[in-house]
């Protein structure tokens, strides 16, 4: 393996995270030190930047510039949802062999893992010598292969802080609180809000994970049991959350069927009238309820809200005070919030993806694998892994793209998750508030 | 002017913030010093607690306990909506006689101003030695007579960091971005979104205040207009947002009219429908559109999220990518985001409180007033007020009792503040998040 000459190409991809511009310092940092590489390009909004030839000098940048940009959400070159066709990536490749580009690092989730992957295989094809990584960074933690990705620890990080300040306030003034996390595939984010617990019964007090499926009886009645139990109730629900077939609540016929079964048919008529606004504005494709998206509207909240309402007023004949909060974008992107270690991990996925690629490694992701220690203390490495592997590119169908939750980590009832989860997700998160509270000492 | 001798009563009111426990500690603390101060009585929920006798003993708890209470958000104590009425007061009175109280803090808003007052009334009517003082807090930044309230630069600061977030996120992917902010009556919060721009054409790009009134029209022709200008656009929308008759727009008959001119029935259709889910949950006082409550609810953001995506839509068509979060609870009491400043102050506002109770003063609220510098450093120092002028229990009818923000922290055109706003505001958050950019470099 040796090493070949030439300029480097860096582009970021898909959702913003609190850390994804400490792998475009990470790759850039390292780039500097190796004579092989001569300029360091960062591609404007990824592909779309490469495919319209329009690059940033990132050689040129100030050390402290970059130091800030690292500590700044989001993608500092700008970001895409552009998923190249095989087309668009014989395009990417001409721009390449058009400004001698033989490395690029397309930092990014499962999408860019794929397209990072197509680049790499039509190189191959044309026998044109071009190192192709993945530098990995999901807040959604559902990359294959590795131990957890780069973004999530942050995000879980804002989640655990929302959930505990959440927490105070519901103690503080009782009711039932709902937050609705992100995440739609896997409920990685959602369960991170077990980090929150800090005191005897803190909350979430329950929890919907997309990796599970739940009816709406199962949801009203463990929140109204809560609630008697403690006079209190905080939910933490994944907006991924499934009915039986696997379909979100709000795109679910049987969801439909239900409430009509416990003669909540108001609530169905809001969804529906809700979904026609859709025409006005584009006519999307529109599912059951017109809800054809999930980030970035309060609907399921709302939702979530309206049917406990409903079922503790049915109850218990009073009106309880029912909140309902979509956490919303803060999660990817809430400036002053990062994992500490989340922050060194995704530098250093950047550095090691430019490393391997120097040694001579021609394409893959990085992906990180944590390392048995006698004395319990958190230790992980990052290496190199297939493109193919991670992308799960070549896969035969029904087996998934992405990694859920796994059953360990999911409690019995389904509505939590397990002590094994908390002691994997833990050491990700780096330091946490203090939460303290009064002791019950009586007066006199 | 004298002190005497007794029991110290100290109670937490209305909505939580981040700091309400640096004035409980402060009370605490400060009351420690003290040998005219016997026991040390926590209310639990506010005069609830005193109601049914539900004190803890605050003397017994340890110093790091106390501590660790100070830095969590909400109140450690529990906290109430309930406004007592004179009946309350005096059965409140009659506790406070069976304990021997003679000292009483209430930290608390608007309301517990009130609450306090009406107790001082009744002591004074009776002959009976109480001192009672407020202990301001609120996240809304409207009481009267001060120039800040503690807990206001806290929920600023999650504003700021937020808007800082969701403008490198809306950079990255753009589209345009609208947040909600909490302050039904005043802009306060809304205006510290304009604390988040650190970079040419950081957003927000535009405000709206319940200081002013908007229409639809003027709403979505302004943000077309700046995604036009800037291919994006982030937009800042207090929850109070209001019509010309000064109604806010959810429960306005003057939006729904202008909705209709609008062509927009299908949009009126949806919040009728969203409405009437109203009636299974316990029949609330509905307003025209059947919203009754502005936080908890993402109502709002998907409103204006509609009118924005339809008016885009008519005017290029073509669909924009509009999203909207409402910033939600997080905002009052998220852990782990707090203004140094404001956490020293609402210590100092809970001691001198005490201090100046024990110096002899009868009753008062405390109040914080800038002290001019010749280095235009930030100083600032607390002092007693009177009860009257803080809650404005006795001003005439029409005169208000709450502050809004003064005309000159808003701009002209009524979609931005001043720069005066952002001199006025910086100094109370504290050290804010880096936001970098990197620098606009060509390649080759």
């Amino acid at each position: 393996m040796s090493s070949i000459s030439g300029n480097l190409v860096v582009g970021q991809s898909g959702g913003p995270t609190a850390v994804i511009n400490q792998s475009l310092v990470g790759v850039v940092q390292e780039a500097l030190k190796h004579a092989s590489i001569t300029g360091i390009y960062g591609a404007r909004n990824g592909v779309e930047g490469v495919l319209r030839e329009d690059f940033v000098n990132l050689r040129g940048q100030a050390h402290q510039t970059l130091e800030d940009v690292a500590v700044t959400p989001s993608a500092g070159l700008g970001s895409c949802r552009f998923k190249p066709k095989v087309e668009d990536c014989k395009n990417i490749f001409q721009v390449f062999t058009k400004h001698n580009v033989r490395y690029f690092f397309y930092i990014g989730g499962n999408d860019s893992a794929l397209s990072a992957g197509i680049i790499n295989k039509i190189a191959q094809e044309q026998n044109y010598e071009l190192r192709v990584f993945h530098v990995p960074k999901t807040i959604d933690n559902d990359l294959l292969v590795t131990d957890h990705c780069p973004g999530y620890a942050s995000a879980a990080k804002y989640v655990a802080q929302a959930f505990m300040g959440n927490d105070a306030d519901n103690r503080s003034l009782p009711g039932v609180k709902i937050d609705v996390v992100m995440g739609r595939n896997a409920g990685w984010l959602t369960a991170a809000s077990a980090l929150a617990r800090v005191n005897p019964n803190d909350g979430p007090h329950m929890m919907c994970l997309p990796e599970r499926s739940y009816t709406i009886k199962e949801f009203v009645e463990r929140a109204a049991a809560i609630f008697a139990k403690h006079k209190r109730a905080l939910i933490a629900v994944s907006e991924g959350l499934a009915d039986a077939d696997g379909n979100v609540w709000l795109q679910s016929d049987r969801i439909r069927k239900e409430l009509a079964e416990l003669k909540m048919e108001a609530i169905i008529e809001a969804m529906d009238a809700t979904g026609r606004i859709e025409d006005l504005s584009g006519g999307a494709k529109l599912d059951a309820f017109g809800h054809a998206q999930l980030a970035g509207t309060g609907a399921l909240a709302d939702f979530l809200s309206a049917i406990v309402k409903t079922h503790l007023f049915r109850e218990t004949g009073k009106k309880a005070r029912v909140r309902a909060d979509t956490l919303g974008y803060a999660q990817r992107s809430f400036a002053g919030c990062v994992s500490e270690v989340d922050a060194l991990e995704a530098r250093e996925a950047g550095r090691t993806a430019v490393r391997v690629a120097v040694a001579g490694e021609k394409n893959g992701s990085i992906v990180f694998k944590r390392i048995p220690s006698a004395s319990g203390k958190y230790l992980c490495d990052s290496h190199r892994a297939s493109l193919e592997e991670v992308s799960g590119v070549n896969f035969p169908a029904g087996v998934k793209q992405y990694r859920p939750m796994e059953d360990a980590f999911i409690s019995a009832d389904k509505f939590d998750v397990t002590p094994e989860f908390v002691e994997w997700a833990r050491p990700l998160l780096g330091t946490l508030p203090v939460k303290g509270q009064l002791a019950d000492l009586k007066i006199g």
